[in-house]
């Protein structure tokens, strides 16, 4: 069986697992204390270009966003994000749970536009309603599309001139920021947001998710958040590790064009083949349609996640590339279809 | 600098960096859903001797105790623990975060007893009042000291008596189950709890924890929680292989007995040459007695965590051995004193 | 000025005073332990043909949606309602900041269909999403409307079939059991809805509104989650007292009965001047369109809530009719008109 | 039956009742959004002396404190309080649901102690504790003793010394400031504390509290946080009439006065019968000890609260005066005594 389900399904780069190995018998201080996290944050603020900003390493995504979010709103504040959001849909609640409304909206690309954001400002307009105070939004989105620079400007315009906070998640930033028509730098990302973080566990990492806090109001006390939502890992090196490996040259990105190269193949490949898309999506997710009877039939030699059929008849699958899939893997599935 | 400090400064016992290394570039479904992790979960079962447990593997201890507390309580009932347990004074409120108060009585020697048990049912006698609903312990305890099987068959007996579900905290029960004046087998456990967890982290792992429920009410749905408090890890299987290659034979406990003997040269070192202790434990913590001088001087040389002094002018510092200390660490701290 | 604004402008009718008044000097226990709390909740048990039901009195709406979606869900499960629903739009997120989603869909003329819920069943798949568990809907509905008794039979079989908890916010229950078209009896409820609330508020109380539980798997302990949740009102007698005096005849339904003809005349004299309405509601509150022209000059005398405009540039307003409500103000809009 | 149980066994004032009934076909704006509202807050201005506090009528004790709780405290701070506080045992963890944690300490008197303070701040060193941040006290005490006004200077200077807020629960504030012995002003309390509410309630109101907030920290958005919290009743006005009422001229403090007067004579009538007490206190709550063959006789006759017997067999009883409680009610007591 051959792997497209997921950019998770392996263990970690090889680089990672020296790492891990080499460092081994180190002895340090833990909960993120040590050398090494030090270490990966400054590598981190250098390629960010930016010292001031704030860093955390964190075990998961899920964790990431419910710890930053319940620690920066009020009781009485709300998250926005489209209705696609991994937040809205994939995290049983977990935003919920803290407390927090998430109000969401249609997307159109998977993303949210700031006419959407002012409409939500005005319509909660008084404390009978929630208070609109975080845009949350995805690079890649949660259908692959990425946000350009112009976009995430104009949002971060309506947030400002509204006071809402504008957080990324990055749990596939790295496929973002190298995928074809990109023009987003890595550093401009401390310019248009107040805070995101660097996805490791869809990027080679065996695990972890650098968060990187810049705007100061959402600074203070943060560890106590991650300590009380669980996530104060013992051996916090070891996320600090990875970091380190890869942000020590530039192997996170290269991982990542790497990544998004072999699902530009596989896009390309299917396409002359006469197949259509759900979406157009220049990251390592694609979604081609196929009839339900072709599904059926790569079901038997791919691992891939189906959705509900179209209207139409047509099935889309969800086609994911990894640090792991080889020109064979692409090579065998296009010579399949 | 010398680690006595935690039994989490080092990397992973060298059998399981080998596991993760070999098993590196195998592609499985995520979130514990693997191969490596229902083998694990075997594996753990038949050493319980009961085929009937539920087991979740967990990514640390603090994100254990607030998934699982908040799962099985209802919104006004309560965990009960000694005061000095670790949800009580170092999870930064993670269950109260989570919705439930924590009753806490004073503990002897780190334990708490039936009788305290039966007064706070008594005194928790109306709907003004919470529900005590859960008893919260810990083995070894926070100051290292161990249950025996009595303690823990009164406790039960008291417990079932009045509705209350038992659930262990096992960060070192391993330590527990190999210290010296333990009569509790491993098979015991599943017929004295509710639920426990068999501690990974502080035991040779690079990370994770494995919880097992036993009482079927306690069950249902538990990958929801797991998921909404942001314990679902995407590589699940990393856990997986390493219960797997700790319980594919005797390591987890060989470890932990290892572990233990070097403490007890430790404690026995110190008490030879004059000193006392805080409490008397016989598993890997030791809380030994020095004045601040020696204390100072011992600084130099060992990192150690030291308490406030005692009313008599002594110092307690805590001495943590793991499967990372070594006949030298130990010698060269005796003859230093 | 008069006030058509809503249906709480108004202290209660002269009986709730007269009532109070009556039973002022009266030493009872509190926390609705007393005698007109017992001898209300007969009288309501015997109106509703149910001896089995559960009463609580509680001090306001959504108080009582709060405390009871908090008390049936565990954590990772939702409740269900149309977008207009108040627990969406206008409890400033109270249901979330218990921990729960709220999951939403759009209502035709506020209400929810069977195959809305079906299709939310279908979607929420597994564990990484939440699951709906309970489905909120207002009788009127917030718009107005009233459902029929094939449509709740309709609803309540989809629930029972996938294991849903159905509840309904009874805050204009009163105008909706008198409303003309409607064909739900008092006595119905019990059979149809697994929980619902009685509201007082709305009609004519001072405060207050008495939650009935159906189903006993929602009874249990059911006085500590009023607690916790701050609603244990130390003269719960005030509520008790209201309700007595309410049911010992057919004092509530009468006076909603009136409030809906008051209603009605208004309604239909501004049908019969060529008006329209942004929907039909046959209950106490009603939804006509005027030019913002006529809005503007409404409001130098009349107290009302006007809508955004329409894309046709009418402006929605609404009038609500309340016990108060006397045959002079209708007249006196309609002539104005 | 002769009630001694509470001060919330009979309704309200006579004056309460007739404000209520004179202003009955009043129509207002809803919330505490009327000018009934507007002017209580005025007066209660006025009386404090102080024009910039915040005010917000609420409906019971227990929604107060945990709506201003979870207000001002991020998710890790946690509120202090002596071990006999409301918030502590009889709210059913009332705070704990909104997610803090009630650090509690032993009262001595029924009050906490500003090197108790000390103590917990210097516990709680870092992230992997709560952080106190809020002083919950009472006055009068749950155990009818009072502060003096030395003793709340020095917990105000300790708590800003340490950041940390202090808080009143005032539920008899009124027996408080009227009790013998006592020597704050009420005009003293704006510069001694962060927050309090003025207690109606348990002072011959039907119901109602009122909120004062004097921080201005503190006062951000908080009508989001009462609504959010099921505490923004329809008919907010009910509760500003009742404080227009005792606070247009003194009665409020007199009702008070006359109430503590009652408790006087029976607690020196006790006395001089020879019996002792539990505490000695100056409020309306008394707690005589006597055999339990007398407590089973008094029990034929009067309502009270009996507590668990003590080591010398004596059961304290509690004894409450109220608003209702009369010459004869007092005369009765002490010649059946």
């Amino acid at each position: 069986m051959i792997f497209f389900r997921s950019d998770y399904s392996a263990g970690a780069h090889p680089r990672i697992i020296e790492a891990l190995a080499r460092t081994n018998y180190e002895h340090t201080d833990g909960y993120f204390m040590d050398a090494h996290c030090e270490h990966a944050a400054a590598l981190i603020r250098e390629k960010l270009g930016d010292s001031s900003v704030d860093i955390h390493f964190m075990v998961g995504g899920t964790i990431t966003n419910l710890t930053a979010i319940s620690a920066w709103l009020r009781p009485y504040q709300a998250a926005v994000s489209v209705d696609t959001g991994h937040i809205c849909v994939h995290e049983t609640g977990a935003i919920e749970a803290t407390g927090h409304k998430v109000i969401h909206v249609p997307g159109k690309d998977g993303k949210i536009r700031p006419e959407q954001i002012e409409r939500i400002v005005e319509e909660h307009e008084d404390e009978h309603m929630v208070q609109p105070k975080l845009l949350y939004l995805s690079n890649t989105t949660e259908i692959g599309t990425i946000y350009t620079k112009s976009e995430l400007t104009a949002l971060r315009d309506v947030c400002r001139a509204n006071n809402i906070y504008m957080y990324m998640d990055g749990a596939r930033l790295g496929s973002a920021l190298t995928a074809e028509g990109n023009d987003i730098a890595f550093t401009d990302l401390t310019g248009l947001l107040d805070a995101f973080y660097i996805g490791g566990t869809k990027n080679g990492f065996l695990m972890g998710e650098a968060l990187v806090i810049v705007n100061p109001a959402l600074k203070e006390d943060f560890r106590f958040m991650i300590k009380q939502r669980g996530g104060m890992f013992a051996k916090g090196r070891l996320i600090g590790i990875q970091f380190e490996e890869m942000f020590r040259d530039n192997l996170y990105f290269d991982l990542a064009a790497e990544t998004n190269a072999y699902a530009g193949k596989l896009r390309e490949g299917i396409r002359e083949k006469g197949y259509s898309f759900m979406v157009e999506s220049p990251s390592n997710q694609i979604f081609p349609l196929f009839t339900p009877e072709k599904v059926r039939e790569l079901e038997k030699k791919y691992f891939f996640y189906p959705y509900l059929p179209l209207d139409n008849g047509l099935v889309p699958i969800r086609l994911v590339c990894s640090w792991a899939t080889t020109q064979e893997d692409v090579d065998s599935f296009l010579q399949v279809l």
